[in-house]
């Protein structure tokens, strides 16, 4: 039963659910046959202090909803992602609660009363979104700019989608960035795609402090870039935020605060006990740029015609749970 | 209250869901300003016999839920819309199911059990998914490799993010197509973006019938593109689909038919007493390129760097209801 559903439009979610299939039947490779042989060398720890993790009052039927969120390695949004460390030592999200939901678009938390004070001397950072330091990082897997050096570097072709002629992109440390090309001087930011999270913020030139979140629970809109602080991504629980109620209020905001999702705690795992831990398979890895060959390149017994080319918003960057070791 | 929420990464939904603010503060022009401000000959009516009326079983508060599909116009896909004008007719799709969602994927529907049987004689199409019947539409902002031509015949620069660079982008009849580029035969076809409805399938060389169908519920997977039948593509309801609980079973089917969604009703919008009817901003219109140009060129109070370039797939095509006469 389901033979059709199983094979429909999915052989990614068929295979990472099934390691042992980690080929398809003809033993073509997929992107998760690639993941599944990757070394353990090649995945890389996310830091304590980089991971938070919210807990949503449960759902209806009494689940625990548990969404996990990586912040946004240096140099990039540093400012606000001081802020948010601040902002979850000081439990200040506890009983605030998600309360803008918009279809195709984002769902959004915080306080909606927007009475409850801040941590003392917190304001919206005087900072850019993009950064100049940028220019001398070692991406990986795109280049601002100097495309024939990347087909060079990297083995298969690799075309990633530019928002514009103008734009290039690259992966860095697993996040995707974005970076202007034909300038000697190179910025390079932070990109928004399913799952990104960022600042909400009210017009310019206001920055927000990052109390106010939302993450993208639809097509990539790299229209806010460099509009907004990108500051992280969910790694874990996104769909407890992409399956919320719609609001039917101005901009999607609740009508009735009932219908909002309450927020029982926001923390660093650093500061809770038996903390989740993460790893990401590190987009300068080998078994990465293979990954992302093949997310551009299907070719198997399901995908007859290659598409030759993919949106960076469409490689999703594996990152998987690491099982906690018993110690007696 | 909620001033922050309301200018927080939304000034499409703030506008869109308030006329009166067409414009900005400042009466610089936004995207649903231009629709706001466009004449009723540039809106196209859809056709009945291409509308999909779908209704869910009520959600657990009583909530109606109905989900509208427009078809795809010829020449694309039309073997498998026939097919699906002749399930409706056929009441085909009562009392089946919303079976598989995927978060970021799809959310599948049909008949589960796989048994089902099908009207008499009908079968997978022995079609290709693209078409070269396209060399010769009146394709709009865009044209298959032949951009040059695409922007001396626009207002203002407009640029779509390729998926690779051997493929470009065009609208027609309000959906978004791509081509191949570089050849003197050119073949086209219908693309998946958010919202797109496709025709679920087993393994090449089986094309699937129509009787399967998934509606994407995240960023573009434009891999499937060419491997799929696209079919056409959610104008009202979509967040009935895309707020439905992942699956956890294989491949994301739900593991217990009790979590399924029934489908009450699958009805042409021409075999309905009183039917919902639509129209969609044309897609050869100067508000349409307007429209699309603002999307790639946000500059107003909220937006402060404008991205110079828009994913085809992040072009919603405005579509709005037309309100019943009411006759005496």
């Amino acid at each position: 039963m389901i033979k059709k559903a199983l094979f429909s439009c999915c052989a990614l979610a068929v295979f990472a659910a099934s390691p042992a299939f980690a080929q398809t039947p003809a033993g073509l490779p997929t992107p998760d046959s690639i993941v599944a042989a990757s070394s353990a060398e090649e995945w890389t720890e996310i830091a304590p202090e980089d991971v938070l993790v919210m807990e949503l009052a449960p759902d209806r039927d009494g689940n625990e909803r548990r969404v996990v969120i990586q912040l946004m390695p240096a140099p990039f949004s540093q400012p606000w992602v001081e802020n948010i460390r601040a902002l979850a030592r000081d439990h200040w999200w506890d009983e605030t609660s998600v309360y803008r939901v918009v279809d195709n678009w984002v769902a959004q938390w915080g306080d909606v009363s927007e009475e409850k004070p801040l941590p003392e001397g917190m304001v919206s950072p005087d900072a850019e979104y993009g950064t100049y330091a940028g220019n001398h990082l070692p991406f990986a897997l795109g280049i601002s700019g100097r495309k024939q050096q990347l087909i060079e570097r990297i083995e298969g072709m690799m075309v990633f989608a530019s928002q514009s002629t103008f734009v290039e992109n690259a992966f860095f440390q697993g996040f995707p960035i974005a970076g202007e090309a034909g300038l000697d001087q190179i910025p390079s930011w932070p990109m928004h795609c399913y799952g990104s999270v960022g600042v909400a913020r009210d017009l310019a030139p206001d920055t927000g402090t990052g109390a106010e979140l939302y993450a993208v629970i639809g097509q990539a809109p790299r229209q806010l870039d460099r509009n907004i602080a990108v500051i992280g991504r969910v790694i874990e629980g996104m769909e407890h935020l992409s399956t919320l109620k719609r609001g039917t209020g101005d901009a999607g905001v609740y009508e009735d605060r009932d219908e909002d999702t309450a927020i029982i705690s926001v923390r660093l795992a650093s500061e809770i006990p038996n903390p989740p831990s993460y790893e990401y398979l590190s987009s300068d890895s080998y078994s990465f740029s293979r990954y992302v060959t093949l997310r551009a390149n299907r070719k198997d017994e399901f995908y007859q015609i290659s598409a030759r080319g993919v949106d960076i918003c469409n490689v999703q960057v594996p990152v998987r749970a690491i099982e906690a070791e018993i110690s007696e």
